[in-house]
């Protein structure tokens, strides 16, 4: 019987394939390629496609020299850690957060302090603690629909992390990959609106058309993308410019709001699904309630660790992803994230039924 | 009158815009984004796009589990400096040698040691000498059509080469761009042909087809290959699928050995342009003679150093890149790279007749 049912994966955060512009994309490959040929077809500076550049950096309204464009956001994080971090180096984190992130920021033998995360954003009371403590290089922070925890950072509490910033005289990186896919609500300001020289502001910005395109861009003080920049060009001479044509044209072709709108269409009815269901089949869990993004997070009770709920999953193949990778000093057994925009509603209901019954049967048998 | 001459640039080695087979292109994009779909527009393995990797695998004659693409050969350099190097730690490469590859050495703290270059490869009682002193955890050669010399290693060298691997015990790093750009002659065995087990063998392959794809390839022992794909996971998640599904779909329909003839059809005259141009106004000029690839190096007379005839140079619109970064510890003030590849022969003529000119006009200030 239990073979005979399908898998149901809240493991990786990434788009729906039905999400994905095929036929545009194809389109704007085409056009890209007439278009530009050798523009897109040799090497180019290290800071991008020029025209795409441009573009981005027209939409974001601030100048182009204050944007690097990159083969994804992870690469951009390599490169801030190249240029900013040396070993014992100390840098704050949300607790949880992207685990990639912290495996990066350790590769470069960064000392990783994480900051409580809260509903509303990082605890600030921990936070003022920590900077008692150790002023760090960075504080590596995702205020939108935070991964994985799904909290959105609180406009007061922005307002207060860049006034620590501006007084410890540290950098704020702010990762925004969510930042466009809120389904209701109003946005809080960005760290990089409130603080433009004190915050390098990241988007892996093709996850919002296709992440196969693998372009993000990082926005910051011109002299130190410069720097970042030339670590760029001696890491890979240039970023992927076929696939950054691409990306241009479908963006100069006026398809990205309708690509957001598309997205909020398809994945707020999941978001509205998740919840249902956890208020529905997990009553009393503790859970967040994002207003966007991909994730929602939940506390496990107390007697259902996560990495006993995930073993006992596979029973009724629902697959899960264990939670202590996302806390950079301990913590999380009982953490568990639920991407929920590559399911359906259909699929998210059984999905937590499924984990509602795994629950049961791992109190049953403690 | 010298402003209305062209300039003329013997500066950069990438490919002539001519040779970009950019209809090909259009319609391998087409293909590839309507028959992979999301297999290309999401994530994925950190190896590179399967399909694509199977086939570079068939094409190599080695297992796909052998192979890492990457999102250039410059960022396969980088993650074997990641896996391999810790500060201090000796490499050798030829002298001169690729300077990009130098500046990545050196990020890491690596200690380089340049082995002379003869016409017929690196100078191997220097090796010898060399090992001697310091047993290199990595020798970074390139050897058919070296970047900048021009030289290629012959095979008894070779075979000499992995000897001296096998007996001191380190990694040979064979950087292979060139390799296919045969105009005349037999090709020599590859290091990785000699010691699969001991060589890195990469290649920056797209540069054969359009740079701005940016995909390159390592072949090695498998276990290192896996270390390394976990650096490229930890680096950037997946490389370009975008660009690697367009780069497959053109490699399926059987585009390369055409796209190769085409190069050496356009590059062979150029060749035989600069060499012909070289005898005719620079007799008595040392120079390489290759048999392929994208460069000829001449040493200058001792009374014009190449700094002063590249300053000097400007007043006749020939634009001439330095020797000295090429150079691993020193030397290089009379070396100059010529890159052909991207001029055509009358404008070959043209500028080394500008040289010959400039050498005089350096030689009469003197």
């Amino acid at each position: 019987m239990m073979a005979e049912i399908a898998p149901i994966n809240f493991t990786r955060g990434v788009p729906a394939d039905e999400s994905l512009p095929v036929d545009e994309l194809i389109e704007a490959a085409r056009e890209a390629l007439a278009t530009h040929r050798s523009g897109i077809l040799q090497y180019g500076p290290s800071t991008g496609f020029p025209p795409f550049r441009d573009w981005i950096a027209e939409w974001l309204g601030v100048a182009p020299n204050r944007l690097l464009l990159a083969n994804g956001s992870l690469q951009l994080i390599e490169f801030v850690c190249l240029e900013l971090l040396s070993p014992g180096d100390v840098v704050f984190t949300e607790s949880p957060t992207y685990d990639r992130t912290l495996t990066l920021l350790r590769r470069h033998g960064a000392k990783v302090v994480g900051i409580p995360l809260e509903p509303d954003g990082p605890d600030i009371a921990a936070l003022e603690l920590a900077l008692e403590r150790n002023v760090p290089k960075l504080f590596y922070t995702i205020p939108d629909f935070q991964n994985p925890a799904g909290a959105t950072c609180s406009a007061t509490k922005r307002r207060r992390i860049v006034e620590l910033a501006d007084k410890y005289g540290f950098l704020l990186l702010e990762d925004a990959p969510y930042r466009l896919l809120r389904y209701r609500g109003t946005p809080e300001p960005t760290l990089f609106d409130l603080a433009p020289e004190r915050t390098l502001h990241m988007s892996s910005f093709t996850k919002l058309i296709a992440p196969g395109i693998r372009t993000g861009f990082l926005a910051g003080n011109e002299a130190l993308v410069a720097r970042l920049a030339k670590i760029a060009e001696d890491t890979y001479i240039s970023p992927g410019y076929l696939a950054e044509g691409v990306a241009y044209e479908w963006c100069r072709r006026g398809s990205l709001p309708g690509q957001i709108e598309k997205l909020k269409r398809l994945y707020s009815p999941r978001l509205d699904a998740c919840l249902a269901a956890i208020d529905r089949h997990l009553p009393g869990v503790d859970a967040t309630r994002p207003d966007g993004g991909f994730f929602i997070s939940v506390i496990l009770p107390p007697d259902a660790m996560t990495t006993a709920v995930r073993t006992a999953a596979r029973e009724r193949k629902l697959n899960l992803a264990d939670g202590l990778a996302f806390f950079p000093d301990g913590g999380g057994e009982r953490f568990l994230r639920l991407p929920f925009c590559a399911l359906t509603p259909e699929e998210i209901e059984d999905g937590i039924q499924r984990l509602a019954a795994t629950i049961a049967d791992v109190r049953e048998a403690a």
